[in-house]
């Protein structure tokens, strides 16, 4: 509530246009709810373009299903991550138009495509093939949020000169999502090449000391590359989150 | 090596008026050199304001006092993180020129102040008055880079309204450090309040169950609220760092 | 004492050579002599009202049929936690009087209602939708012990707005039991608000460096919230019991 | 602000009795200002008798110095823990009025003795002569905040006799802090004894397979007597501030 | 010793030109010569009427009814741990003879009764009924070592009258192999009470803070009763194999 | 049982009401009755000619010299465990007759000694020279208990034949206590050598992976040496009470 | 590119015989490609005989499929490793000419034999059966690179008289491939005894302290055994590609 | 074989009732016959050239000075490691013949040079100049060892340019030892552009999340390069010796 908006309000309870049954009501959901309208609009300011997200792990196709119609029916977008497909395959039974991404394990339903976010396309590396789901899953929040994903996929660092081959490309990316299971030493190399913020995921890729990516985890957080940021085992989609965060937002339409 | 340069080299030699030996020579380097080069580049941007930086623990004050003489005559400025106090007294005896930071625990030798950032100050939060030393290497490290910080002490969320006094604040920073030792709980609340990238830093204050900071640490990568991203233990330089990666340069003068 | 100089002493009271003073001395000096009363006086204090309880994870369906069917002929009320619902059918079909509670995973034989405890609704708090399976262990638990409990579920300190829009609820309360998964940071936020007793129960919602709950635990243990107790991952069931023990219980009838 | 004073203050602007700008002063520091008094109240609810806290550890003499003074001068009394011997002698140079408590490692400064609490004493049981300084730390805590303690030191399960032979004491408690290291077996034994509430803190006593105080923390969590809760190790504090939580408070004079 | 000298010796013994004391002087030195003899004698002596063992976890039913065929023809006689019932079913078809007891998961073919061992039973105790089956473990393996065991199951701490009740049996025994899943306490508490060898056997049993039996390991391993040992998680038949060697043999017939 | 029924049940007798048949059943099954009793005979038999034990870390010199003291008052011996050599020093100012063994870190005061246990030596092996001290606190240990010691050092696994040239000795021991830092490998080898029983001490020696000992407690727990029993890290006490549990006593003068 | 290829490039640049475009396009390419051919060379040096090798795990059989049948079209041979027998059989459908090995769970499509390198054997040896697996792993990866392996397996150290038996063998290898889990002690052995490269490959067999293969895998690293080297858990390809790095290569032929 | 069989089959001998090849055949199979000299033989060729190695660290200067003077009277080489200064100066006094090198923390008494190893160098590579004490100790073992060694000092991945500068150097080695704390990411990149052996060491620089080394090491162990192996945290001695193992000896003079 502004102070215009307040002010407004007390003019009419002095004027006596308003009857203080209804100027308390106004007034007493104030205490959160200021604080709820910052809340609301920072939500609206982060969400800008941001579909609904529902964690699809550990619920029920049935409980997936309601939760999607119930946000289809209020209008708003859905993404569903860590998605199984046999879980997508019942939800799809209710919820045909929920579309399901098998690789990104992601269910989508967005009426039309986002708005496209003013800046260059963000770099979305892996180092082997077994970590593309999680990169898929990076790529496919990005562009449910409007933001375009360069796939470099396959450049670990025990084959360098792969990495090394894309090194202009990647030069021009506003952001890159660097993923890697296994020792995770991809995201210290490219942090050493590049300038723009890099995001480091690790995968939970590989056996034994591999620690179901602990070991990755650890290495990333340990990089000797300066200003490295690092989020949760295999959580491609907070990669792209924290990628919306720091990308310059679509203007108003 | 733009293909440019590379043009014009090759026409001098097709023109007879640059001899095979000087060509070789300038040729030659060239499998690393313009990945150097590239490096170099891209060095420029990231440094771009950025002083050397050395990492004090573990160095004697001769040593630090040999790398930072060294780095004077150069004409590079230096930052020295994580410095002791009686090491900076010894440094400064050969370099008095060196400012010591204590809180900080940062040496800085910068002979004029960085061009300032454009960008909205940055929020430096931290949970406890414990976590201040971490949280003064964050903004120390930020005025090295030409970045303002908003010092946001002592509102961890056991005294939550401590927090929402400030955060119309919050709402106004380009991005946020979020600061926490003991159960590392403060940057989730920040994640919902606010759309703005926010960087977390685990600090190692606490005792027993706190682990040392691995208990913060794995909290904050854990955290409920999207996009956070996370930087290693007492890690206040590579959080600074990780903000100077995505925020707008300042323009070349 | 040997049965012989039990035998001897309780002669010499009979024939009257010992008088009862000197005897009663004796014996009451007897080692532990009273504990095993003081004991049962206690399981019967500690148990008043509350069913037998029986472990049901790790046990066949057969096996927790015998003891239900045995402890249902001794005329006691059972409760069976950690109860699958494939078990629970198969234990109904012998024993249909028990009442299967899916959610919460508990089996509850109980004859008549527990005598309500005078004492104002315990708050159960959880963080997510995925804690909703413990927060029920709770709730059934507290019922089944004649206490009440208010739930307020999904408020979670990434949304903190919701968790205000019910403080003046959760100020009624007698006692908080807060369930979080993930990086476990809700009881601090409580333990901050509320002057009650608060048990914190970290559950083994989360992937990757949740760890299986020890994150939460462990953030838990080390809030900076004075005051707050914890109990073992995923245990509701314990948490209601400690508000068990720290509620005044009914007046005897 | 209750709905009687908004309803009062409306009524005074309908009237004309206050004018504008000093309404709106009045209700724009709602927002907060609401949830702040619920905190204060609450704050001061769960404050009541309670000095002031302030942790030692990591704080220079100075420092604690300039706070210890601080809340001096604004008649709160003040608590600071884990304050070792030198610096509290340093800090007692210029507050000779801080009491120190060596064992306990807590300093105290508090003008009239806290006003009792109406309930029985706490038993405060620990399990070896090296447990001491812990129990000493929830002892005096309790002392400070109108608590009576009944101490039952060196009574471990490897001598369990000694315990049975204080359990008619341990039954009149109106709880029990049971402070374990090495196993940390001690609080399962006595919460098979007793219904009331039983706080376990492991302490870090013991070496090797000890692991700092973890295994007697973890240990404690598992513990097969229901309705146990456990803090931090090492944290006499935080149990007596538990127990703080769930007595019954002095009626307001 | 290399061929060459052997035969030298031999044939100087041949020749009559080394007697004989010196020649087996010469040989008795060979390196190790008495030691394979020595181990055989060992293993006779550690085996004497022990069955073969044969670790059945990890192997197909198909490879344990090879290796017992095998040894069912050499005639010795075998013991399969840790042998699972569908398996168990599978190998009975083709080796009949081989009696399996399904709660402690072993397979033995043992053609007659070993003979008894001269001395009193062993307790063999566990804290709860999860725990039966290692137990049962250690029983059979001991029953089929010749030696008795008297089980005392469900005497865990949390209620420990059941224990006390017991006493009298346990002083009689000649060892104690204690079983404790949860937080491990048993052991300690019996490890106080008698003065026989203790021999802890931590078990699987729990969840969360149980961590699959490491906190019992560890906790019994940190026990403030001196002079207990400890053996793997889960391992029954290994605490049975301990209590083989320190009990005296059978003798000769 | 209240003293007012027992004062009713004697006076039954007294009045001969009650037979004696009946008021035993009833005095006999007073719980824990004679466990008092038991357990001092069996702390007798465990203790016999065992002198008391301190564990001198973590206590000062101070404390320690009050406990010596006022056992050497009580005609007790002591036994001080882990005690620091400057430690010992000032206590032997004050308890000159405590004798200190620096190797073992024990201080001993024993009057006379300990009467011989009618049993071969006891094989005190280790791996290398730093588990010395590990080594002879056992040794020392047990010469307390009057058990004999063969000292087999530096006998480790990387250099085998130092341990097979010494295996005739070994297999003459009554047991073996077999100490080893960094793999921890020497019990495996040992327990397929001998039949007698084996106790492996892990110490803390090595560096890195060694993890202050866990690694060779953890190889040790997994030995593939059927019987073998581990106690704590560094505890060569508790490894030479563990054989005192199991060798016979010396008979009765 | 070779100086001389670099100088005879721009001398026909300087004749005119090429043009600027053509040069240009061979000089761009520089910057990786001399770093390229450096790779491919090592490269070819590094897999001269050795088939592409494919990660079998976590991929599926189609994927599998696909791979294996475009390697197989490129005439390269093919070695998948960690591939499941239900995986392999669906292989197999479509390239049927995958040979496929169950004990070392290798696929492997190798059209001719690869030349004999020029060495002893290799010494593969295993502490157990159940190590046998990850034996047989490098065993078969050893063939397919061209190097013989002589199996010793089954002489873990519990039976040291299995391992000194075959002393000899183990003593003309040119290297040795030492594999065991539980306690892990058998590198140190063997280590011990023989000068040959040792490299120690922990497998996850075992229970409880075995951790997965973390026991094993520290106490090899942890070895008091000079100069051995460590692979991941369970990695016996590793370990074979260890030894194909250091064993001389066949001749050009 | 008993003394017994021993003399009766050397009486047959002797009378000549056995022949010469009878009797060498039953010998020749007493167990481990030749091993003693087997392992003789084995040291010898282990250590052809290798100094008597002492570990320094835990031992006191005056234990050192006794062993190092011990082994210079009996004529042999001696390398004490993980010798700190002060302990060195100390020896030094005693036996002034000694050298200290001090970054590499080693004692080296050797009487004249080592015989040169007939192979190329090896590289001894580390990623940051805090890595440089344990890359001497590797050097200056080598050294001891005839080996020759290319210091590649500060070439860590986050600055990879300063490696491939140096590539050319590194195909030329005849094996490569590679040094790195933090993420511990170099091995990987080496291990990927050449063909030789690579032995990694992790070494414990850092802070918070690189875990004491156990960061570093995990990570090698997990590097996604085939073929690297893995020594102790900061074990740069025994990455010598493995170099050690694999190279070929110098020709006996």
């Amino acid at each position: 509530m502004s102070p215009e908006r307040l002010r407004e309000l007390l003019e009419r309870v002095q004027r006596g246009e308003t009857d203080l049954g209804q100027a308390m009501a106004e007034l007493r959901s104030l205490p959160f709810r200021d604080l709820g309208a910052a809340n609301v609009d920072h939500h609206r300011a982060l969400r800008q373009g941001v579909p609904e997200v529902v964690f699809g792990e550990g619920k029920s196709a049935e409980q997936i299903t309601l939760i999607v119609a119930e946000m289809d029916r209020a209008g708003h977008d859905v993404l569903v991550t860590r998605l199984a497909a046999d879980k997508a395959a019942e939800v799809r039974e209710h919820c045909p138009e929920l579309c399901y991404l098998p690789v990104a394990r992601i269910g989508r339903l967005q009426r039309k495509p986002p708005r496209a976010r003013p800046c260059a396309p963000v770099a979305v590396m892996c180092a082997g093939t077994s970590d593309v789901g999680v990169a898929e899953e990076a790529c496919e929040t990005l562009a449910a949020l409007g933001i375009g994903a360069t796939r470099m996929f396959d450049v670990g660092v025990a084959g360098i000169h792969r990495l090394f081959d894309r090194v202009h490309e990647l030069e021009r990316a506003s952001a890159a999502i660097v993923i890697a299971g296994m020792e995770g030493a991809l995201p210290s190399v490219v942090g050493g090449l590049v300038a723009c913020p890099v995001i480091a995921v690790p995968t939970s890729v590989g056996y034994g000391t591999a620690l179901g990516g602990l070991t990755a985890l650890m290495a990333m957080l340990t990089s000797c590359a300066a200003g490295l940021t690092v989020v949760n085992i295999d959580n491609g989609f907070g990669a792209a989150m924290a990628v919306h965060r720091l990308l310059p937002r679509a203007p108003a339409a």
